[in-house]
């Protein structure tokens, strides 16, 4: 754990105090149940706190960078951010793996590569955290390792702009989105497709993509950040 | 919403700064699309984000004051908290239910007292107040208006004590649970049992009720509450 304070410390300026709430937060259910006569603390109860601040910091992130998205398109994008394989992802670029505390059981058969495992320890690490040091605290943690790479990576490939779109424009009520190619160009293999998207007859924003239906998502991810 | 800040700040000692922003949570959908052409907010991503600060701050509560409860039964015990209902009810308490702007339609059909709405409504409050105050003001205003209510009332009514324990004590592996009678007194129609609960044959704790199961249910409370 010495080792694990000292990572902390330097890959993300955390000056971790509490270190029995550190080894709370790496030790798996199995390491627990293993050495029941020791009384050691397992990382459940942390992850129930790490899951809320988590769900917390992403909704306001959320809710500040995209002003113009519906609530519904928010908990899509938030329940996308925070699933088990892209949380177990952050787990192991932080090498949070090394320290995790498992059984031998679960060490035999995996479980310190298995994503459940990983997201539930990255959960548990910011209930510590938390308790540790406090919101602002998590939330740096969170811009360090997690929400930068939402916005390049993950999003682009979760998010269904056409839907957002609608969405966006539909709390205003019913109103007439179309999308029309403007332009195709290039071999039959290698095509590349332009789209307008097309709101009450008005052009919100346009697109490109080697099919239509890339050309319309980046359409509409044109018009919803215009809108922003 | 000049009336409504008064409030916030005698009732509350909240000194709410940006007046759009509560108006904003104070205004359902049914509004903002009767007034589609002054392109009104409504409640909609403030109570997203609401949802969010309850949850944590509902988890971090259960988390220091029952450092026994295993994960499962803090998030059961989370979810009573915060269902629709039970947050109507505190949006009425604080009177917040006055100031919604409401349609026309909903108005009608008795909008201003609808459980979704005043749920909603509580919610969005809290986000407004994260997003104006910060995290510590959501905190002071939920230990004021709602989680002394949960200590003593809903908290008793809906946690079952026995399935508690049971999850207690069986993080540290099989354990055999037994109630026992151990008096009953008074005549047919007004009886009191007294049961004791033993875990592997050691008495944990006791309780009275008018029926058996009752009984069983006061000794496990004992028996959970001893454990804490």
């Amino acid at each position: 754990m010495q080792q694990l304070q000292k990572k902390l410390a330097v890959d993300f300026g955390i000056d971790f105090s509490d270190v029995s709430l550190l080894e709370t937060a790496f030790t798996h259910t199995s390491y627990a149940n293993e050495h029941r006569l020791l009384k050691i603390s397992h990382n459940e109860r942390l992850e129930f706190l790490g899951d809320a601040v988590l769900q917390l910091i992403i909704s306001r992130y959320l809710y500040q960078t995209y002003p113009q998205f519906p609530e519904g398109e928010m908990s899509k994008m938030r329940s996308t951010f925070v699933r088990e394989e892209s949380l177990a992802g952050f787990a192991r670029a932080c090498g949070f793996d090394r320290f995790l505390r498992l059984g031998k059981g679960e060490e035999k058969s995996g479980g310190r590569n298995r994503d459940t495992i990983l997201g539930d320890l990255f959960e548990a690490f910011l209930g510590a955290l938390l308790l540790d040091k406090g919101i602002e605290t998590v939330e740096d943690f969170l811009y360090q390792v997690m929400i930068p790479q939402l916005e390049v990576g993950n999003f682009e490939r979760v998010t269904d702009y056409k839907t957002a779109l609608q969405e966006m424009l539909q709390v205003n009520g019913e109103i007439a989105i179309r999308y029309q190619v403007i332009s195709e160009s290039g071999p039959a293999h290698d095509k590349t497709f332009e789209v307008e998207v097309l709101v009450n007859d008005q052009a919100l924003g346009r697109g490109r993509g080697r099919s239509k239906k890339q050309a319309e998502q980046a359409a509409a991810k044109n018009a919803v950040e215009a809108g922003n």
